[in-house]
Order: C-alpha cells, then sequence, then structure tokens
C-alpha cells in the first residue's frame, strides 16, 4: 500500500457518505430487486451466471431479520418467473446470528426450503472471525437436511486448511475467498505473499479432494495459478467456477469467460450500501480518491 | 531492506559494542548457565521445548575448545538434574574445526557420549561453506557410533538438496534453516523469494523422505508453507518441530504453539556474544536503531 492508501484507509471513517454513496454506485446493482434484475440479465448475456446478495449486515433487531427472510423469498420468486442464472448469498449476521444462534439457523432454513424446491443453491457467506463456528454449524444442519447450500473459507485464516479437512464428504460447493475483514495475527495469516500462498495451498487442497470450488478473487496472480491448477490436476469445467464481485476487475472476468471457464459474478442490491462500499473502498483505496477527484472537479 | 536498514548494515562493524550489548540482552539467556536455565524453564512451562548453545565460535587454541567441552558437559548435567525439555546444539568452530579436524572430531565424542548415556540429543549447528564438508563427515561418524546426532541444512546453499539426497537412511533429525552467513553467489542462491523458494523445496524433500525436521523459521511466509505441507503430505506432529531463536519473533512463537505444532527455541548464553549478536543484527536492523535511540533518549 502507497503511503497515500495508507492515509485514505486510515480517514475511511471520516469519509463523506455522499462519496461512498457515489463509491457503492460501482459496486451496487442499485436500491432495488427490480435494478439488481436488469443486471443479472446483463451479466447472463454476458455469459456470466449470477449469485444475488441483499445488502445488509450485522442485524441486531429480528423483525429487521425478517424483512431479509421475506425479500429473500422474493429474490427467488424472481430468479423462477425470470429464468435467471442464478443463485443467492446471504449473510449470517443479516439473518439475526448476533441475536441468536437458533433464530438465524431458522431463518436460513426458510429461505434454504424454498430455495431446494426450486433447485437453487445458496451460499452462506462467511464474516469475520467470531462468525465462524456458528456458520459451520448451520451449514452442517442446513446440508443435512437439503444439501443445496455451501459455506466460504477464507485464504487468511490460519484455521481454514483444517476447516476444509473437517468438512462433510458430499459437501455441494465450497467458495474460497482471500478474506476482507480486519483480524488479529491470532487468528489470521499476515502479509500479501502469506495469503496468496495459503489460497493456492487451500484451493489444490480442495480440488484434491474432489470438492465443487468458486474461486474468488479478482488477483491476477491467483487467477493464474488456480488456471495452473485446474490444467495440471486435469479439473473439468463442471467441477469449478471463478467468482467476482460486481464492478471489480470487469476486463479479468470478461477474459476469464472468453476462457471458457466458468465465472459467477456476485451481485449486492439493496439500501443498506454503506458497510459493504466501506470494504470494498478499503480494499481498493484509490477508487475513494478518484470518487473525490470526480466530485471535486465535476468530471 | 529500506536505505535506513542497508546504511545500519554497512555500517554495522562500527557499531559501538556497548549497543551490541545490549541487543544481546534481546537474544541471549545470560552470561551464566543458570541464566539459561531459568530461561529454559519459563519456555517449557510456556509448552517449548529448547536447545542450549554455548556462545563463542573461531576458537584458535584447543585449550579454549576443552573449555567449551567442559561446560557442555555442565549443561548436559544441568539438563538431567532440572529434568529439562531441552536439547544442546555446538557449533564446529567452538570445538576446534578451525583447529584441526581430528581434534574437533574427538571434542564433539566427548560430549555426544554423554549425551547418549542421558538420551539427549546433539545438533551439529552448520556454519559457512567452507565448514559444510567437515562438519558432515564428523555428523556421519558420529551418527554411525551414536545416533543421537544431526545435522543442518542452510536454503540457501546450491548445494543442499545434493546434500539431503546423501543422508544416511536412517539419519535422526535434521534442522532446515534460511543461513545467515555472507556467502558468494558461487555458493549460495540470491534473492529473498529465490531463498524462501529453496526452502520449500529442500522442506518437501526432506518429509517425503520421512525425515524429522526442525523447521527453523521466523518467516511467516514459510510457516505458512510449512503448515501447508505437512497438512498435504499427512505428517503426524511426531515427525516435525517448528524452531525459533530465543527473542525473534515471539508472537508468531505463541501463535504456532496454541496451533499444537512442536515448537522449539534456540537458547543461547555465555559471554562470548558478539559474533551471534552480531548476525541477529545484520539480519533485523531496526533493532540497532531502537537501541540507539534508546540509548540517546533513555526510553
Amino acid at each position: 500500500m502507497s503511503l497515500f492508501d495508507r492515509l485514505v484507509v486510515a480517514t475511511l471513517p471520516l469519509v463523506p457518505k455522499l462519496i461512498v454513496g457515489k463509491v457503492a454506485s460501482r459496486y451496487v446493482a442499485g436500491e432495488t430487486l427490480d435494478d439488481a434484475i436488469r443486471t443479472i440479465q446483463e451479466l447472463n448475456r454476458e455469459g456470466a451466471s449470477c449469485t444475488v446478495d441483499l445488502l445488509g449486515e450485522e442485524v441486531k433487531d429480528a423483525a429487521k431479520a425478517q424483512v431479509a427472510v421475506d425479500e429473500y423469498l422474493r429474490v427467488l420468486e424472481a430468479i423462477r418467473r425470470e429464468k435467471l442464472d442464478c443463485n443467492i448469498s446471504i449473510k449470517p449476521t443479516q439473518l439475526g446470528l448476533d441475536i441468536d444462534e437458533d433464530l438465524c439457523r431458522d431463518n436460513y432454513e426458510k429461505v434454504v426450503k424454498v430455495a431446494h424446491a426450486d433447485d437453487c443453491f445458496v451460499r452462506l457467506d462467511m464474516e469475520d472471525r467470531t462468525t465462524v463456528d456458528a456458520t459451520l454449524r448451520i451449514y452442517r444442519h442446513l446440508h443435512e437436511r437439503y444439501g443445496n447450500v455451501g459455506p466460504v473459507f477464507q485464504a487468511y485464516m490460519r484455521r481454514t486448511l483444517q476447516d476444509i479437512e473437517e468438512l462433510p464428504d458430499d459437501v455441494a460447493r465450497v467458495r474460497l475467498c482471500k478474506g476482507i475483514y480486519i483480524e488479529p495475527r491470532e487468528a489470521a495469516w499476515k502479509g500479501f505473499d502469506t495469503v496468496r500462498l495459503n489460497f493456492i495451498q487451500a484451493l489444490e487442497k480442495l480440488l484434491a479432494k474432489d470438492i465443487y470450488v468458486g474461486i474468488a478473487t479478482h488477483d491476477e496472480y491467483l487467477a493464474c495459478a488456480a488456471v495452473g491448477l485446474i490444467d495440471r490436476m486435469g479439473i473439468s469445467r463442471d467441477r469449478y467456477e471463478f467468482q467476482m464481485l460486481l464492478g471489480v476487475e470487469n476486463q479479468l472476468r470478461r477474459i476469464l469467460i472468453a476462457g471458457g471457464h466458468p465465472l459467477r459474478v456476485y451481485v449486492p442490491y439493496g439500501a443498506d450500501w454503506y458497510l459493504y462500499s466501506m470494504r470494498r473502498l478499503r480494499e481498493n483505496p484509490q477508487v475513494a480518491g478518484n470518487v473525490t477527484r470526480a466530485l471535486l472537479t465535476g468530471k
């Protein structure tokens, strides 16, 4: 990170909501489900499949968690109606993990049950280290009953290789990403190169166990390493997909699709764009600089 | 390395002994065997095993080598008496390798014989390239007669993969480290990433030959690579240990122990702390800056 980037990250909490909002417009499909549907249709035409994420997390109120459940049921209905090539991703704290694990699990179950009838997959997003054990417990509960669910492993977590070891034999689909939350050294490997290394180690382990992997990265180096592993291990195209966030590295996305690799785009929508956009900003601080410049100069 | 660090390294020979002494206090248990025992007991309580190193090297006088032999016999007596979880590490030039190889071998034999009766392991430390052949000859001599000895391989040496190839089948325990001496390009791989790569290559080769490895590193990246290899190759916890120097990366040491990995700390003690501390300084030059600042400002 450059000195300027460090400065931007340190002052991120001071960034005016107007600027974060402008940034959000790059990473978020819009505030409504219709906005999301339009974006997904466009991406489907481009050859990418999608996963929808309703923005919102750290919910402290059961009624708000129920609103999220109802909205996800509307999303499933839209996927069915519009025949979208799309599944859904849900954050545990959006369904009430911070309130009560049983409440959260029951909320997931309401959505997963309907998705199961539709033959639609549900990703349990992974949040910070304090949520990992509960999320994996909820995953296993749903997996045993429905099967159309999958967890996420974060390459920066020191526990990830062990967590992969403990997966059920008939696990459906796993997503592997680097991880974006701020974690202490006790929990997470430190250093850009080290996290890349562990991503490759975890990916190789997942592929060797013949687990379908969503390779979630925008890192050119890791894309190259993944293509290399897929080639060396003879992994067929129905055993993996690349995954990328809406608005990040559109060029690499098009390149991978053109190369014949299955690729899924994570499409967030909704009014609660603030925390998500702040994480995107932290990862990519120069975006804030560009937006600030644009706002100041009108260009 | 920053420009400041480069400057510090270039001027290291000019660093006053007072400052090096202050630095030594961070990396050395103290001047006496009692100091070492206290440090080892503390580390044992923390869950780390230890290896003791009596400071001193490049001995040019047989009487001084004999003093080192006698002191190591006192160390073995203390390990036995205090029931320490601890073995010993000895530098060939401390036992007279610069004087005569036979003298050095006989001196080792005096110590190894007693250690053998105690069921205690003796590590033959590795020094610069001029000592490698003689050290490996002495190692093989002792290995055939006693067995409780093991050599060190330095990942930066171009010969290391070949040296591993030529190990006896029933080798006891090997230590693998990067290497810290200043070597010409003819002898040593150059470049930080290159040495890391050869460390991983050598580690994989040792583990594949089912040799017990002391993985001596403070590099987060190599710790991650080692954990990955151990996981992928299914190496059980009685087939390796991590090794770290006293006073270096205490946080990573605690993290690895908490992760259930066996870990041994190299505990140096004695009056001859100058050369050892200069090597530590060269590896970690900002320590000299911190110490200088502390001496100047009294903080």
